[in-house]
């Protein structure tokens, strides 16, 4: 049964609540290099998922260099930013990185923790209606903070994280993860996180850990999901070139939480479907530096990359 | 439109003609280690062929240390052997390699060329109604030699290649290259053909030096098909061990090929069906060392798993 996708943001009272980084980035790739640029997982995914979804909340922290403009635009784009503080006397968080030939691996440059270092998230009295959680990578404590401070729990909790964690605060991580319900990470991190080779093997123990899902990350080489029982597929789409690979787990993870929250359905069938919206704004994220491409979209070029995905993918066998 | 499978080989008189090496093996992996077992590229093409299309004809050679067991064996898959050559005197070409923990490379610990340093590939008379013709893996000066001695041109003729010959017989490459409709290479062959790191832009070159259509196998990350217009992507089977790749790539070219004989149609929608099938009998062969999970297959087996391709990739959505 062909299930009919609403081409717009709907007006539903659900609230899905984005925590995690807003930041400055300074980015070079083989095709050039930016000054600071607005980055940060929050940013992204918060960007991705506003195609989707209506009533995004953002709970992230930024000093008071970070430009108002920008904060506009998140406004714009439909986020509310009461859960956004502004330290005063205080810097955003910076982060620069330098990829290398292949845009798979990255050498970190500079990483300047700032407003980080002290944040402590804040949940206005507004986002406790929240329906669904994205955890954009933190520090693991500070989203077990967040899923402590929405006191009525969420429909779907979807949390992203990455080894640097895994290296430091395993057993923060490990507390964290517990309670959630979609856990988002790479194929090297899951590998790492479970000493398994096979992705396989390493799903079956991470479902172990507390998520009922797990979607693992290849980039360039698609994602997977899995539950318990099922294991899903979606490929990355082929691309003449990747321009800038920041922020493309972020966009996908807005991408699938913002369909999600716009579809209200948490079934696996319908992650399916999330995981090629998210795939599709992945793949717009690398076409130009930074936000450039995401924030410029239009529905139609979403419908549009996902027709591709689905002739990419699609082939009928009919087994008697 | 769903395309109903023939469940078992057809009867048509049509042929199917595979070409390339039989040889001993001597493979080590994490798991295990073998002493000489069958191996070669037309093994593992014809075996996998086998499952689909009746009327295989094998051209290859061997010397006189190469079991008579085995080559009643190939007479039972259905594969004729009037084109194999037994030298007397003479010893089968032997290749030994030993897996790194990835699985994805590999060393090659000695290769003995034996017969195959002065393979002359003879076709014989009965072999002249080819219809599908499968170079496997050889130097491509023998591939573009038995295209000569084939007098009516082949329906589709399929060209398997590595970097080996990229490094060392550059111009006998390009030359045969241009005389075949289908070329299968890995990614990083594709890279090297062409110098470009892109697989997009590596298939557009690529689709300029004389294949019509281009297959570009990723491992464990599944394989693409392309012509000038169309891409479709085919996932590799997630799975829990992969315990020898030894002739994945020949087992997925033989699904292919015999898939494309069993059914007579060489349109891109048989194409990517060919593809699955390709990729089914590729997740076989890995499952156990060398021949021997391929060799005893059962079409139920075969048709399951293509479900498991199904429900790995299909999703529904309809956009408006």
């Amino acid at each position: 049964m062909a299930f009919q996708v609403p081409s717009r943001p709907n007006e539903q009272p659900m609230s899905l609540v984005v925590v995690g980084t807003v930041a400055f980035d300074a980015i070079e790739t083989p095709f050039g290099k930016t000054d600071k640029i607005i980055g940060g997982a929050a940013t992204y995914s918060g960007t991705a998922a506003a195609y989707f979804s209506k009533n995004i909340k953002l709970v992230s922290v930024v000093g008071d260099d970070f430009p108002g403009e920008m904060i506009n635009r998140f406004t714009q784009l439909g986020l509310s930013i009461e859960g956004l503080q502004v330290k005063k006397g205080q810097k955003t968080f910076f982060w620069s990185g330098k990829y290398h030939e292949d845009m798979n691996t990255r050498d970190t440059l500079d990483t300047q923790l700032n407003v980080l270092l002290d944040f402590d998230p804040v949940i206005p009295d507004s986002y406790q209606d929240c329906e669904f959680l994205m955890l954009s990578n933190l520090m693991p404590q500070l989203q077990k903070k967040v899923i402590e401070r929405i006191h009525k729990r969420p429909k779907l909790v979807v949390m992203d994280t990455m080894n640097f964690w895994m290296e430091t605060q395993w057993d923060a991580l490990m507390d964290t993860i517990r309670y959630v319900d979609v856990l988002t990470i790479n194929d090297s991190e899951a590998r790492q996180l479970t000493h398994e080779y096979s992705l396989v093997r390493a799903a079956q123990k991470i479902l172990k850990m507390g998520p009922r899902y797990l979607i693992i990350k290849k980039g360039e080489h698609g994602a997977l999901l899995f539950n318990e029982k099922q294991v899903f597929f979606a490929p990355a789409l082929p691309l003449e070139e990747v321009f800038d690979p920041t922020g493309a787990g972020d966009s996908f993870a807005g991408g699938f939480i913002g369909y999600i929250a716009q579809t209200r359905d948490i079934s696996f069938d319908n992650m399916k479907r999330a995981i090629i919206y998210g795939s599709a704004m992945a793949s717009f994220c690398v076409e130009k530096f930074g936000l450039e491409r995401l924030i410029h979209l239009t529905h139609g070029e979403i419908d549009e990359r996902v027709h591709q995905f689905i002739d990419l993918v699609q082939f009928d066998i009919a087994l008697v």
